[in-house]
């Protein structure tokens, strides 16, 4: 069993039980709406419409970001997110092979940049970023959204991005990393974690 | 490699192409606002909030089905799609073991009869059906929904299903099959296969 096995088969033995599926909320929305009592009855039953992914709004970070930090320091921080993310149980995402592991790396360092006021090397070359369509082909859960955004609080702390520009910078990625999410095991929205609850970490 | 894992690797592969990305639409909705020679600017580029999944409205069968088809028929049907599940690449979705295979297909004929006027066989033993949430340990892409409503097109036609009450069974399968879907590949809304696509091949 390699290692993505062991998460499926771990993910299906926490889900696939009724105890855990009765007690652990929430259910879908307008669930308690359906009355199973008048299943089979003269009239039909109307399970009314509802919206499942709400993807809140991104707010883009700028060029202060880069002034502030330099952009180096932003490099660095994607590349030693990337360092804890290959050492975590989020490496299977990314596949097995390190050299493209590190290609991908530095585009991605390309991007955040860019973002935050350096040179265009990104969208130069791959245009439009089309973020949630690039992730597609790797299946993101929203728990591997929180272990990321995790792992990105101690890479922040380890390259010591600076405070001041720290917060403009996380507020951009905790709302985005929400787009990523492909694979739904819960009903509940994804977990929102604004800075001041990871200031504490970082000081 | 096992099944589950030359699929994951074809998706990959279709999925994860620069030429595919550009042209196979639709993008995410609201992605047109992103200008991407804004990105670093003085300025915070906004991506507004969307939602992603849209369920739309179930409307479940009435007792007319389970009279005017016989309950015996209901479940025959039930039996039948998932004798063509079995033989299906939908398979590993379901699992290796053919014996829980069939044990729970004897619960989902309970959930169809009851659904269709029979007794309250599945209701008293599992409660509300909570079927997204049942259905979260395993993945379910579009596509899989796609080849799922095909089989269940072919069981009908299979067991001579009458054709009086055909189009209300299959509005509630229809509608309600969107809501298994975890597992996102596209921007694209689930296709929608309305009664009249079908009748002629039931017919």
């Amino acid at each position: 069993m390699n290692v993505e096995q062991v998460r499926s088969a771990v993910l299906k033995l926490s889900v696939h039980n009724d105890a855990v599926l009765s007690e652990q909320g929430p259910h879908c929305p307008g669930s308690e709406t359906l009355d199973i009592r008048h299943f089979g009855g003269e009239e039909s039953i109307v399970r009314p419409a509802v919206t499942d992914m709400h993807f809140p709004e991104v707010v883009f970070p700028t060029s202060r970001v880069g002034r502030v930090a330099g952009l180096e320091k932003v490099r660095e921080l994607v590349v030693e997110h990337h360092r804890l993310i290959w050492h975590s149980p989020l490496q299977p995402i990314f596949g097995g092979n390190e050299k493209h592991f590190w290609k991908a790396v530095e585009l991605t360092a390309d991007f955040h940049a860019e973002v935050c006021g350096g040179p265009k090397l990104y969208s130069e070359r791959k245009g439009h970023p089309h973020l949630r369509e690039r992730h597609f082909p790797f299946t993101i859960r929203e728990k591997d959204r929180e272990l990321w955004l995790d792992l990105y609080v101690q890479a922040l702390r380890n390259v010591a991005f600076p405070l001041e520009v720290a917060e403009e910078y996380w507020r951009w990625v905790e709302s985005l990393s929400i787009r990523m999410i492909n694979r739904r095991t819960t009903f509940a929205e994804p977990v929102r974690v604004p800075f001041n609850h990871i200031a504490e970490r970082l000081a």
